[in-house]
């Protein structure tokens, strides 16, 4: 099975730009997926997506198994018909967000107590491929044990062997055509046991290949080290997911590292709290002195449509709580990253990728 | 001075079909103003105002005087470029809102305590024609007084008098040529009271006649009582319009009894909290009912780019927290709001207005 076909059109060095073609329609890599975790992506409309030229979303298979339920999703006709998005959906398989609960680990899965109503809970491989084949999204994650930063060689050693063994599980369990599946390289900072882990799930076979287990507070450099180290043995023809990751400078830096997908909540989150990312750096919009700040947000956006509004009034619209601060500062800061996606892209294409690298990868 | 020339285009009883000429475009009659009260429509995006067909909203002087200052605003291009709308905007006065406030008045105006930050604030007729002109409104209101439901016929009958006196002093300082300035009638349940008032109004002359003091807790009754009282008094030739009112029913029966102009924050209020508007009726989409209902929210709605989210979907929200519930039900309730003001006029127009006032004065 390859529902998911993967073309390379354009590298420079390890970086590259290509095309997905999912069944709902192609990709263009690298790629920003925006996050929403409970079925719509905080604060933005879906009637702007398509706007922000989003290609594809991500959700979330723990929250959604718990509320609205999975098997109430499939009965309705999927995920996609409930939230009335027509992008690719990508589900994460659960494991990144059990990680972080107090929990039980055997072979067989986890349990632990969901974190709303305090009812116990039991997640596993075959558990979490049946949620996601019920939520119908278009590329589900494999479930795998997700370690805290800072775990030894020892425990990360075992843990990648378990993990080769639960995404063998899900790849036996897994029979929706319509769904591509990818495994998750563990293997926290060991290099030797990043290429173990990825080497097994080769052996098993995957549409495509992510790096799980980092965004868990190691430093950039850290996470760099982590894929300097693995980006010759990744697959050629597959595409490659950083999972969770991150600021526009870890994006530009994976993607000189041979990533290919991003998903991360910063742009959302940071669109509540009013953080805005720019072309020019990161902007704390209710920072007092953009009260009498008549400019716009970014006056090098592309897309003026969107980003039309003042430093001022944004700024008043926080000072005075108004829900549409979140809202516009959301649409902008998941505009900024497909803008960013868009000209990482071109710069590939290009062949100028090396110098867009090293003029923002310290500055955004 | 005429700058909003007023044409009635169908009648039948005292409900009139008409077209409002603003500078910033024409307005269809019987019309609905969504309420930005601080410079935004409370969780709807400005980029969705359009597909709600929205005409004309309403801003409020008292607030934005406050935050971010109506001189800011002004210095930086009046309250439309602020805010990004081109529709026209109305302004009231500051009356109501200062008038809920411990205050002081006197004949030269009111002083009060700012309700966020305690700064002791003066507002008067010539202040607050000061603020609208700076904010750049189409329409201003004049500063008039609002007493509480239940004012006596001696402290209303004082209050009228001042009010006409201040109103006049409103007319005195107007100046901006392209702003509209209406009068407001004052008079509480007193038939003698406002008829009174509303003479005084006419012979000073505005550009428009609203009815204030309503919607301050008087029943639906008593409120239809006052515009029966006062319809066959009002100029034909001016638009009508009945402040901060209402639900859909009290707009069908102000219709009714000759009102041209309306507006309210329960839709967006509403919104928030979780209450919908439909044809069918309001819907309370928290009940644990509508959990399993994959129907969408008003199967009756002709706005179906905006309105195909299903009452589950948008039960889950709400479940979830997610903003996007707000979001969602506000834009919702708007567009209700609006697809009714276009029904009423169609009705009017077709001559069908009484069976549609019956149909509907009681479901909705």
């Amino acid at each position: 099975m390859n529902t998911l076909p993967f073309t390379v059109e354009a590298t420079q060095g390890n970086a590259r730009a290509g095309t997905l073609e999912t069944l709902r329609g192609k990709v263009q890599t690298p790629v920003f997926m925006p996050v929403g975790t409970q079925g719509a992506i905080r604060g933005l409309s879906p009637l702007h997506l398509n706007q922000t030229n989003s290609q594809i979303i991500l959700a979330n298979t723990y929250h959604l198994s718990q509320r609205p339920g999975h098997r109430l999703v499939a009965k309705h006709g999927g995920l996609h018909k409930m939230m009335n998005v027509d992008l690719p959906i990508l589900t994460d398989s659960g494991g990144f967000q059990v990680f972080s609960l107090p929990k039980t680990v055997t072979e067989d899965g986890v349990t632990f107590q969901y974190e709303v109503d305090g009812k116990k809970t039991f997640l596993s491989p075959e558990v979490s491929m049946e949620i996601q084949q019920a939520l119908g999204s278009d590329i589900a994650m494999v479930f795998d044990e997700c370690l805290p930063y800072g775990a030894d060689k020892q425990e990360t050693s075992e843990s990648v062997e378990r993990t080769a063994r639960w995404e063998q599980r899900c790849k036996d369990v897994h029979e929706r055509p319509d769904q591509s599946l990818f495994g998750i390289v563990q293997g926290g900072l060991f290099r030797d046991l990043r290429i173990k882990s990825l080497n097994e799930l080769i052996k098993i076979g995957f549409d495509g290949y992510a790096m799980g287990g980092l965004a868990v507070g190691e430093s950039q450099t850290e996470m760099f080290n982590v894929l300097d180290n693995i980006k010759e043995h990744m697959p050629d023809e597959k595409p490659h997911y950083l999972m969770g990751v991150g600021t526009p400078s870890d994006i530009i830096g994976a993607v000189k590292r041979g990533i290919d997908m991003f998903d991360c909540v910063l742009p959302t989150r940071s669109g509540r709290t009013g953080l805005a990312f720019t072309w020019n750096g990161r902007i704390n919009i209710k920072n007092n002195k953009y009260q009498k700040d008549n400019t716009p947000l970014d006056p090098n956006c592309d897309n003026l449509s969107l980003n039309k509004y003042s430093k001022n009034y944004l700024n008043h619209l926080f000072n005075t709580n108004e829900i549409l601060a979140s809202m516009l500062l959301t649409l902008h800061n998941i505009n900024f990253y497909q803008e960013l996606m868009s000209a990482i892209r071109k710069n590939i294409s290009e062949g100028t990728f090396d110098q867009f690298h090293d003029k923002y990868i310290d500055k955004l």
